[in-house]
Parts: C-alpha cells; sequence; structure tokens
C-alpha cells in the first residue's frame, strides 16, 4: 500500500492561526478558493471570540474541568466521558497540568496528551493548564510549542505549587503566574486565548485580598483574555465580581462551581484549596457523611441554587464546573438548570475535530463513519482537508493504523464482555452471521447476551440504522455482513431529529449506501445481478489482497451526503471515495483479526473460522444514485439470492 | 438568461502541457483538493487526446477554419458566428495566419486575438496557423509565448509564402515548416500540439508526390500529432492516406473538404492553392456562375457525396472544413451528414471557456448569466478559478470594465437598430418599462418592432425564462425592471431539454431568483415586505453609489444551481455572491449610460430620463431559500405592491 505521509494543498489556513494576517491587496493568494469558513460561525472563532458572542446574545453557557486520569483504561473511559458529556454542549472543557505525572509528555495519561485527546478526537474545546513553577524556560516553551503543534490554542497560566517546603522566589525563573502568561505573550504572539485564576477569598498565599486583586489585574494586563475563580462556597462571587471591576479588569470573570459528590473528595478539595466549608453545610454533610447519595443529591440540590443565584445577577454569563472526571452531579445540576443541551444540532453528520487545521474540514469517505477517532488519527499529518469537495485523491496519503489499542481507539468493552457477545465459541459461519443478525435486531444471542457493539463500530445501531432495520435482519442472517448503510433521503428538513445536520431551514439528502462483506459465491452472483443496474448503482468489490472490481467512473468520489442551506454554498460531507476505499478496506479487514480472531486461542476453531471469513470475503460497497427513487439496493440483493437459488 | 449552446471543447493541465510531468511521488500540487478533474473528461484532454478517444469510440468529428476578419465590424461578427457555429460541436476550429496582416498583433482582427477569442470568449479548442517564412527566430518564439499566454495550445506549423517573387533558401532562418516543427517542440516541449499540412496532390512547389510524402514525414517525425490536408476535389485522398501509411506516417491524417460556394471563391482559392478543378465540375459550374445559390446547392451535393465517400471508407474519423468564414454551406453538409449536433448537452449552465488554466472552473456569480463574455473578461487575470466551491470571496478581484465596446463584448446590432427597439425618444420612466415588457412578452413595440436584446442581454429571451414569462410581463410593466431570474427546480432529470445540464442520469435543482432595477418607493416598500419573509428570502438590494442593504448571513454565497449525478461529487455552478454584486452593480449600472443614455443626444429628454434611472433606482436580487415549495417570490412582489396602494 502506498503510505505517503505528506499531504499538502495550496490553501492558506495555516498561515493565519499564526497571527500573520495578510493584507487584502495581494489577493491572488487570499482569494484561494480552497479555504473558506461555512457553516458553522463557532467553528472558525477562538474561545475569547465565542464567550463574547455568547455574551452579547445573552446565550448562557457552562464549561467542565477534568484532571488527566493515572491509567490507560483510565484514559478510555476519559475519552468516552469527554464524548458524552460534550453532547451537553459545553463551550470548553478544561485539563489539569500535574506536575508529579509528566504532565508534557506523549503518555497517554499526560495532562498534554489527554488535552489533545478532547480536541482532535472529540472535537471539544479545551484549555490545557500549564504551572510554570520548578521549571526553565526552555521546558516550559517546549510545553507550549508542543500544544500549539497538538492543536491546543487555550492555556490557563497557573503558578503552580512549589516543590519545596517553602517557597523561594527564583531569580532568573517564573515565579508567579503573571510571568507566565507574559512569556507566552512573548513568544507566541497572540496565537493562544490564556485564562487565569481568580480567587473570590483571595489567593490563601496573599498578602490580602485588595493585593491578590491587583495581581489579578496584573495578569489581566499581561495578556490574559478571561478569569476561571477558584471554587466557593458562599456568595463571595459578585462581590469579587465587583471588586473587580471596580480596580478596571473589564475581561469576562468566570465563577468556578463545585457540586458536592462526597464526603472525601470534599475533605480531599478543602486540604488542597486551602479553603474553608462553611458551618452551615459541614452542619448538613457530617450527618450523612456515609451515605454518598445523599451528600451527592444535597450537593446538587446547593449547586443548583447557587448557579441561580447567579444566573439571576445577570452579571455571569457562563459557569465552570469542577467535575472531579465524574457526570453524574454535573450533568444533573445543568440538566435542572436547563443549561444541558440533550440534543444537540450536529453541524455535520460526523463528528468533527478541533484541531484549528481542520476547521474547513466538511467532507470525508463515508466508510469511517463508525470510526471517525480512526479517521482522524489516520489523517492527522494532513497539512489541509477536504473542503467543498473531496477532489480526485490520487494519493490521499492515509496514515497507517499499527496500533489498533490506541486508547482513543479501543473498544470500551473488556475482553470477557466481547466474548460474551460475540460468542465463546464459533462453530461455523452461520453463527458469525448470527451475531452480526443479533446486533442488527438487538435481540440476545443464544447465550442470552445483547450485542452492542461490533469490530467496525463500537456503539449501538444509529438512530438512521434502525430505518433499515427490517431489510438488514433479512441479508445479514444469509450472509450480507453489513457493517455500514444509510437510507436514500431525498429532501427532509434539516432539523429532523434522525437524519438532520446542519443549520435550520435547510434540507438534506442522501444516496442509499451499504457496505459489506461477503462471500466470493455471493460475490459472483451479484455481479452478474449488478449489470442490469449499470449505470443506477456504483459499486466497489474488494477482497484483503486487494482484488478490485468496480464500475466507478475514473476514481472520481460519489457524494452521497449533502445539504441545502439558506444563503449557503451546498454542502457534501459524506463521500464514497473509490481511492480512499482500498485504504479503508485494509483497517477494516484487519478488525476481524485484530479485535474479533485474537479474542480465541490460536489455532483454535473459533479463530481459524474469523481468519478463513478474513482471507476469502469480499468487502463489498453500492450506492443507489436514483436518490429520488425507492432505493433499489435491496431488490439487488434479493436479485442476487434468487440467482444462487 | 441566454441559453449559451456552447459546446465544450477545451483544455489540458498546463502543468503537464509544460512538458514538466511531474513524478508521481511529489504529489503536493497534483493532490490538491482545489483542483479537481470534474463533470467533463473532454475538458482536460489535449486536442490530440480528444481525437484519439474520438477514433477510438468511432464517434466521428468535424472541424472548422476560419480566416482572421478585415475590420472591427468584421471581428464582433466572426465572433458570434464562432458562437453559432460552436453549438453544431467542432471537436475544433482553426484560424489562418495572415502574414500581411500584423497577425502576432493586439488588434482585434489579427490572427493571434481572434484565435484567442475563440478560445476564451467562445469556448472553443482552436488551433492557430503560424507561417515561419521571413521570420527570425526571435519573432517566432515571441509568437509563440504570446499564444501560450493567452490560452492557445494547438498550432498549425507552417513554411507560408515567401515574400520575394522566387522563394530562396535563407541558411540561418526557418526554411521549412519541418523548422517550426522542431523549434516549437525544442522551445516549448511537449506544451503545444501541433498539426502540420499534407498535399493528397503534392506540394505544388516540390520536386514530385514521393519527395513531398517524405517531407510530410519528416515533419511527423520532428513531432507534429496530426496532419490535415490541402483541399482537393478528386478521392485522391484514400490513395494519399495508403502511401502515407506506407512510408510510415502512423499520425491521424484529417482531409480538409471545400464546400464550394461560388464561382469567384472558388477561383480565387484555386489560384491561391494552385490546385486544377477538374474538368467535369468546371461543366457543371460555368453555365451557372451567375447564379450563387445555385452554385452553392451543386457545391454542398458534391461535399456531401465526397464526405460520405470518405466516410464510408472506415479510413476516415474527422473532416475539416474550409469555411471561407460562411456558414450556411458548411452547416449544410454537416447536417445532411447528420454530424450538426443540434442540441448538445450543455456541461454546465453557463458558457465555459477553454483557456487550459480555467479548465477547473465550475462556479460563477449569476449575475453575469447573460454576460458570460463579460465575465471572463473581467476574471482573466486571475491565477486560480473556483472548483466546487466558489468560497469566501472577500476579495474576488474583478478585473474593472473600461471598455464596454471590447469587440467580443459590443452588441451586434447597431445604433440605428438599438434606437428601434429601444425607442427613438423616451417620454418618461414608463416608456423605459414598455421596452423591458416588449423584451419579455416578444410583442412589437409601439413604432412596430421586435426588442430582441437589452442591454443587459443581447439574445432573446432564453428558453427557461419563458417558464416565467406571465409573471415578468406583469411585474416589468409596474416598474419592476427585471434582468435576470430563473424558476425554482427541484430534481429535474439532468437531460430536460430547458433546465438540464451535464451528464446523463443526474438530477438538476434551481433555488427560484429574481434580479431587477427599480425605484427607490419600490424598495420601501419591498423592504417592509421582505421582513415577513426573513428566513426564507435572501435579498441585496444596491443603488448606483453602492448603498447596500442585505440580509445574507456573513456575506457568504448562496448556490442558486447545483447537480447530484451518478457517482460524482456535487456540482453547483451558479451561486449569489454578495461580493460580486457589488461588482456587478458597477457593470449594470453602466449599461443604462453606456449601451442606452448614450445612443440620445446629451441633454436630450431621452438621455435624461435613463440618467434619471441610472442616478435613483436600485439594483435588487432576490432569492428563494426553500425551492422544493412554490416560488414566493411573486408573492413578494405583489404583497409590494398591495403595501404600495
Amino acid at each position: 500500500m502506498v503510505n505517503e505521509n505528506q499531504h499538502t494543498c495550496s490553501a492558506s489556513s495555516s498561515s493565519k492561526s499564526d497571527g500573520g494576517s495578510s493584507s487584502g491587496s495581494e489577493s491572488s493568494k487570499d482569494s484561494s478558493r480552497c479555504s473558506t469558513p461555512v457553516l458553522d460561525a463557532e467553528r472558525h472563532e477562538r474561545l475569547r471570540e465565542k464567550m463574547r458572542r455568547r455574551q452579547d446574545s445573552g446565550d448562557k453557557w457552562f464549561s467542565l474541568e477534568f484532571f488527566p486520569p493515572r491509567t490507560a483504561s483510565g484514559a478510555v473511559n476519559l475519552t468516552s466521558r469527554f464524548d458524552r458529556m460534550g453532547a451537553g454542549g459545553p463551550l470548553f472543557i478544561d485539563v489539569t497540568w500535574h506536575p508529579a505525572g509528566d504532565p508534557g509528555s506523549d503518555k497517554e495519561t499526560s495532562s498534554m496528551i489527554i488535552a489533545s485527546t478532547a480536541v482532535n478526537y472529540c472535537g471539544l474545546e479545551t484549555i490545557l493548564h500549564m504551572t510554570c513553577c520548578n521549571q526553565t524556560k526552555d521546558e516550559i516553551t517546549g510545553h507550549l510549542q508542543k500544544a500549539k503543534r497538538l492543536g491546543l490554542k487555550n492555556i490557563m497560566a497557573l503558578r503552580g505549587d512549589p516543590a519545596g517546603e517553602e517557597w523561594q522566589e527564583e531569580v532568573e525563573g517564573f515565579n508567579y503566574a503573571v510571568d507566565l502568561v507574559k512569556h507566552i505573550r512573548n513568544e507566541f504572539d497572540d496565537y493562544f486565548d490564556i485564562c487565569v485564576a481568580g480567587y473570590p477569598k483571595g489567593h490563601p498565599e496573599a498578602e490580602n485580598y485588595e493585593a491578590d486583586l491587583r495581581h489579578l489585574k496584573e495578569k489581566v494586563l499581561a495578556g490574559a483574555d478571561f478569569i476561571i475563580t477558584q471554587l466557593f462556597f458562599r456568595f463571595f462571587f459578585l462581590k469579587f465580581m465587583k471588586d473587580c471591576q471596580a480596580i478596571g479588569i473589564t475581561c469576562p470573570i468566570v465563577p468556578g462551581i463545585f457540586p458536592i459528590q462526597g464526603y472525601h473528595s470534599l475533605r480531599q478539595l478543602v486540604r488542597l484549596s486551602k479553603l474553608e466549608v462553611p458551618q452551615e453545610i459541614k452542619d448538613v454533610i457530617e450527618p450523612i457523611k456515609d451515605n454518598d447519595a445523599a451528600i451527592r443529591n444535597y450537593g446538587v440540590e446547593l449547586a443548583v441554587s447557587m448557579c441561580r443565584e447567579l444566573l439571576d445577577s445577570g452579571m455571569v454569563h457562563g459557569l465552570h464546573f469542577y467535575t472531579l472526571n465524574r457526570e453524574v452531579a454535573t450533568t444533573e445540576v445543568l440538566k435542572r438548570l436547563g443549561m444541558w443541551t440533550e440534543d444537540p444540532r450536529r453541524p455535520l453528520p460526523w463528528a468533527v475535530s478541533a484541531h484549528p487545521k481542520r476547521r474547513v474540514e466538511d467532507v470525508r469517505p463515508i466508510f469511517w463513519a463508525s470510526r471517525p477517532k480512526s479517521y482522524i488519527y489516520r489523517t492527522q499529518e494532513w497539512d489541509d482537508f477536504p473542503n467543498g469537495r473531496w477532489g480526485n485523491s490520487s494519493s490521499p496519503a492515509f496514515g497507517e493504523l499499527k496500533d489498533y489499542y490506541l486508547f482513543y481507539l479501543k473498544s470500551k468493552s473488556p475482553r470477557e464482555e466481547l466474548l460474551k457477545m460475540w460468542g465463546e465459541e464459533l462453530t461455523s459461519e452461520e453463527s458469525v452471521f448470527e451475531v452480526f443478525t443479533c446486533y442488527i435486531t438487538g435481540e440476545l444471542n443464544k447465550n442470552g447476551h445483547r450485542v452492542t457493539c461490533m469490530p467496525w463500530n463500537d456503539d449501538p445501531l444509529a438512530t438512521e440504522t434502525n430505518l433499515l432495520k427490517e431489510q438488514l435482519e433479512k441479508v445479514n442472517r444469509r450472509g450480507i455482513l453489513t457493517i455500514n448503510s444509510q437510507p436514500n433521503i431525498n429532501g427532509k428538513p434539516s432539523t429532523d431529529p434522525i437524519v438532520g445536520w446542519g443549520p435550520s431551514g435547510g434540507y438534506v439528502f442522501q444516496k442509499a449506501y451499504l457496505e459489506f462483506f461477503t462471500s466470493s459465491e455471493i460475490v459472483t452472483a451479484l455481479l452478474k445481478v449488478l449489470k442490469k443496474y449499470e449505470t443506477r448503482v456504483n459499486y466497489h468489490i474488494v477482497n484483503v489482497k486487494g482484488q478490485n472490481i468496480t464500475n466507478a467512473p475514473d476514481l472520481q468520489p460519489n457524494a452521497v451526503t449533502w445539504g441545502i442551506f439558506p444563503g449557503r454554498e451546498i454542502i457534501q460531507p459524506t463521500v464514497v471515495d473509490p481511492v480512499s476505499f482500498l485504504f479503508w478496506k485494509d483497517e477494516a479487514f484487519a478488525l476481524w483479526i485484530e479485535q474479533w480472531a485474537k479474542l480465541y486461542e490460536e489455532e483454535s476453531p473459533s479463530r481459524m473460522i474469523i481468519q478463513y471469513i478474513h482471507d476469502n470475503y469480499y468487502l463489498v460497497n453500492l450506492v443507489d444514485n436514483d436518490f429520488p427513487l425507492e432505493n433499489c439496493l435491496w431488490q439487488v440483493v434479493d436479485d442476487t439470492f434468487e440467482l444462487l437459488n
């Protein structure tokens, strides 16, 4: 397989994010048609602009703070927590900096890699914390360069806790957060949005409250864009905010909210933050300290009423939540406040990445529909992303997927669970058909387990796919092992809860698509049948060795999802691209082995069955080009079976 | 609204034709997402490839030879002849080189400029003749560089006629066509396709027939891609072809066909070409030498039977016609042979240009729909053309249209005719309304003349616009002076004779569009009405001073024509682009003065009425985004008049 790792195009985007705004007059490059802000203004704004826009429109927002996990499996869990909590619509998340945990390293548990995962793979606007004490200038610059390279655009500049017993100012080093703010602005100009911490009760080490306010103002003057406060238990916040304004701090100040979630976590946090818990709270908690649920309920209650008061003051536009990496309490508070966006409108049919270089990306091959993180991973080295059109990708330069166990690609289910779903013991190809069928129908398998994921899709069936459930069940039973499909759609409103995406007032369209593994006997019959559908159905049929049969004209991509919106150009977010398909087929075939066969002992019959399928089956995709007519792909399959009988 | 019927003949990639075929590995430019061959393979092929493809598919073709005109008005006429004869589907046209007429100059009658017009403005694959004798190497290189710059890709390499009485070989200069062929290949590598002349009866100055064949072979060996023969009267051609093959000439040989069109033109041609007219032809012609029509009928008859014999031989794949810049005879022959493509499928809704740098162009603002040549002129300096998406053209850099009288932009109708159509004397704004109304209805005006063109559209109403005729008539009568419009289309077959375009098997769509001039009173009412349609209708309203009112989001373009095709990406060839609209409005307002007001004396009442409209009216465009519903723009206009009453 060709595997070129440099993918370039003439587009202009990267130069802009370097802050070098090119002057309008020499426009031959400026007028380049390749880099276009399209659907979603928010996708192109910096965090501080988003904040300002929300403030101007009166649209309240929230953000979520996480800390890096201790273990690799913790990283897998945190990534799916990002996905779940990202669905609630936070304006951003932030990831704390743990000096003890090698925070700038490439370890999957480092602050840097967790923040990068949030940006790149979960599509979340993310702030990376960074502390400066006990570090050299070069170390810090190195961290910042790496953060920039990974697509991070926001830094929370902190002093950090001194390493020794008593903190000593270093003459040459960074002693305060303000030094870090200045350093970022000196070295990276306006590239990063910078956040700093505010202390509604004053920093525990500050001389006094007024001195601490002056320090805060210095940080803002040095270039900070907004302030997030330390958590607090009483309504110090509004006084703090007024005091800030009084001394001329005009940037946004976001209150840090800490929903009490348990006795021990509260004690620990209090110890770290050197805050005192008010007596009235202690009075409630002490008697119920062994009842986690009761404490959490109380914590939610308390947080909701505090947030309501803050929002009602008219001075607060956003709320920052200290989640402690937990979902329930924060989600509950947000739902009760009406700020949790239950079903956020999808800007595109697939999960976007928040890396700045991908901000114009609006076309992807449909093959990775259920594996968006793998797609992002395999295209991470591209300098340029398809925008408006996929193009004739004669060398799409997909990175090889060598490691199927990267934490953000790994299945959420452990081996034992997978075995229960996919069979402790396989006896025939038909027993594999049954696994596929159970996944489609949602019925229990022979051993009474539900099949909620497959090697090609770590999540249960999409709502959209449910539209095809009956037909999918029928064909899977007969050995058409489907791994991707979509119904044809002839102009449904873009607000349609199942197939809609993009801004409201538009219309979305789809060509029917079906992708499956099947035996060579079925392929032989299928090819005969497809002759009848020659111009109507485009097909690509390939086996693991790369033997490839297609009727696609000139290796051109076929747009299979598109949308028409008021006052916009056409958006066509998914295509069937013949060239990318050959890269996808390597991954799709490898998943049989990597995720399924390897569950079994070598030489075991179960493993040999999967290996046989891997070696002998074909991967097929079909597109029905006549989207206004009834989907003919089921007829194609019926005709095929008829021919076989 | 013009239904431009240009056939696509076009271009090949300039990088390829520069000979620097980039090796597959450094593919950063090759894999660019921005430059994608899309709809029409032919648009990207070189002439010799097109010829080969036609030969392989057995699809017979024809080509047309023209000479440069003597006068500027001749150039205007020849340009519209290119448009009309281009509609018949020639594989290419060629333009002869007139050494006496300063053929490489910028004069509108030069061979160079006429060939460039054919390529750039008429979208025709074009061969420029070039002779070499009596010219220095530098002069010739200069001509070739200029030709390349202007988008010409094919040269017919000829010796030309010596200047003196007796021809003398020049030791240092170019003595034969073969020297020119070698020079082109030396200096321009493989950039140009090169054609050379063959003489079925031997060149008149050659020692003998065999020597002439050897010279021809030398020209081919030096790098010529194909041969066009001198005209001939008897069936020398097939013998000539066999003789060529016998000595190893394998490139295409195209017979030159000369339909006799008149007694004098025949005599002149015979004198120049030193050919003898066979006695049996003389016998027919001499008795009818004063009856042009009779001679032409005979000439057509003769040409048809000769062409049939050539095509039936199976050795001939294309026919080259010496048109003498006349239409009737050649068109008649081609129609009788069934080779005239009556209604060639439009590859895009607008007339493409054949300049190689425009070969990927597939999006244009709708404003120039009736003035494609002006659009091409104003964008001729662009290095990069929109492909797939118009993009956010914050600086589209349109060239200024300073000269409204460029021969390829000029009205085909002389001043007197325009006065008859648009009124010798205007008495009020209403008399202007009437001109617009008569243009729409096709009815005679007060003075009994039909209005077949307007300053914004030099052709009668397009068939598509006829779909809106009734409503257009109604609104023009009341002072909504429409200059561009299209109906909404919700998925008609791409083969639809009126609104179809692109390959077959697709579906085309349109948003309803209406563009008009109107008074400020009407605009005031219109704006009130538009509030009711806020998200559904996008509008841009501007006066000559540039006061601009719009509800378009973020200056984004609105796609108003698009097509979905089997196995292709979405094509969206026309957009309403807010930024380009401000460039178009300068042109649209200026046409009132340049083409209409200036027909009248200064200070005359007629001129002052047009000047008043120019100074006070607004140019308005409206798009109904809800293309699946009934067009609401007529309701918008009705509501406006209702509000006024």
